[in-house]
């Protein structure tokens, strides 16, 4: 591998959609949906409209887009590749699917739920079935993908499980935090990395690099994922904001500002938490500029995804690589 | 493999519990429970009482103890043999634990169920948990495994969620039922049969035939199962019955009556078992001898699953194979 200075993004080159960015991959994403869809056809039969909803729940792609951009950067994409990047896009509904029931969300990417349309039975059936889908699509491949598929799925349940456990914690630390959102949400995106690399015929140091890329992304993401449903605009993101708070799931910026403040003044603002005004916690981030905190680290995870990609060959999949953390930390949706 | 004229069953082997009738694989059916826990212990600490109310959830080790049998009686149990064993069982615990989700069920082998003591929420992650690392588990033993549980428990799921849909169809026909019946049970039985021949190095048509015994047997055991829910105790059982009627779920005896009735009775018969009224359907299913039929069908089930053993070199692990389905019909619980 040639290692070369990785040029500098030009801000016009991050769209506000996903959709154009990922663009020099879009046929491989495309491929990846027709082996999801082909996955799920034997259901069509007995519950099609159920198996037709679920394309309402595919948005952004960001999980298949990633995997299938490694693969391309690192040498070129192969048949594994679309199975896999299906696969995981497969188990990234399954979380979409049982989250909303956890949550008893009613709308997503302005829709209706699975469970608000068939109730959580079925919405728990249908992520289960999701899941053991996603792994005998994985199977098709080979053992090893099984294996590194199989653990970041162990770890995208058990930061999942944190998270509900840890709702009502308001002495969450920010450690706590990013051990909730790496398994939650950087464990895929560290696997989708590492998959895209070593199915491309990717050394392991170099799969390693883009698993780190993967974690980075995966994190600088759910920082931007969560200061969007404090501050972002319920139209434009399609879904139901402000639901952290009012589950009392903290996050970095919350915990930022309860330890900025005084013992005193934190129990206050806890209190402010626990009584769920919503308007009084933004007014103490501001005060505590615990906003500007959560985007500066969000800011410096995207840098530090971007640092991993210095030693790849210049392609456009690699500069799309480039511009993806930008992308994840000022998208709107 | 020698061919050998199946010996006759002595009654009085059949044991009610099944912890006795398992002896001969007793020491490998504890090895499985520890690879079990291993795999569970890094969530000792963060969900410790959760973790440990799980052992409430094993009950007969039906599961693995059949592909411990079947690996015993066809040449012999290999470390695969108990990693696999832990992964069928945790898979059917995972079933287990969503179940109770669903059936908003409050008592399971006669202590609380994890939906009673932690609610909905932790519930579906911790069965999406057991999943995930049934898996994982499956991938360190190789892709061929991963391939043959997914397959299976794609169709587990699949049995669930029909089940679930065909709530309240009070036309379910036979074969209906035999669909449902086969994705829930009779696909994880079956496949624990073929994995318990093919890792004990037995050739493709004697792993077939350990998987038509497994699907047999677990047919078998859920019409049985299904009796139980009519005519079973309670207290024996250790769960609540009557269930499947409350939920409008129709099983073998009840889909026979129907049938048997003239189409004005068998509409009459409908209107009762909307009404919820349990005695007046037992009734009904007694004038019809539609208990006695499901019984017929589930001996009939237990008789074809010996017979595939008929080939098997004579073994104590044999032996045992032939009188499982016998006790799987004849159980109290």
């Amino acid at each position: 591998m040639t290692s070369t200075i990785a040029p500098p993004v030009p801000t016009s080159f991050v769209p506000r959609a996903a959709g154009s960015l990922f663009a020099p991959v879009a046929a491989d994403i495309e491929e990846a949906d027709r082996v999801f869809a082909a996955t799920l056809a034997p259901y069509q039969g007995p519950f099609g409209p159920l198996v037709q909803h679920l394309r309402h729940y595919r948005g952004k792609r960001l999980r298949p887009a990633l995997l299938l951009l490694a693969g391309k950067a690192c040498g070129g994409i192969v048949p594994a590749h679309h199975t896999l990047a299906a696969a995981v896009e497969m188990i990234h509904t399954a979380t979409l699917v049982h989250d909303d029931v956890l949550d008893e969300a009613e709308v997503r990417r302005h829709v209706s739920t699975v469970n608000a349309g068939w109730g959580n039975k079925v919405s728990i059936l249908l992520g289960d079935m999701l899941f053991t889908h996603a792994f005998h699509l994985t199977s098709t491949v080979d053992g090893r993908a099984c294996g590194i598929i199989g653990a970041a799925t162990n770890r995208v349940c058990a930061g999942e499980l944190r998270q509900v456990t840890e709702r009502g914690n308001l002495d969450l630390t920010e450690a706590d935090y990013f051990a909730v959102i790496d398994g939650k949400t950087a464990a895929l995106t560290e696997c989708c990395g590492r998959l895209g690399a070593l199915y491309a015929g990717a050394s392991e140091e170099v799969a390693e690099r883009l698993a780190n890329y993967g974690r980075a992304l995966g994190r600088a993401f759910q920082i931007a994922d969560d200061l969007l449903d404090l501050v972002g605009d319920e139209t434009t993101a399609g879904k139901t904001l402000g639901t952290d708070l009012v589950q009392q799931k903290l996050t970095l910026p919350v915990i930022h500002c309860l330890g900025r403040l005084a013992p005193v003044e934190a129990n206050r603002l806890r209190d402010v938490i626990r009584a769920g005004d919503g308007a009084a916690v933004l007014a103490a981030l501001r005060r505590t500029e615990s906003l500007a905190f959560a985007r500066f680290r969000a800011d410096e995870l995207a840098r530090a995804a971007r640092a991993e990609l210095a030693a790849l060959p210049r392609s456009d999949a690699r500069t799309v690589l480039e511009a993806l953390p930008e992308w994840a930390v000022r998208r709107e949706q």
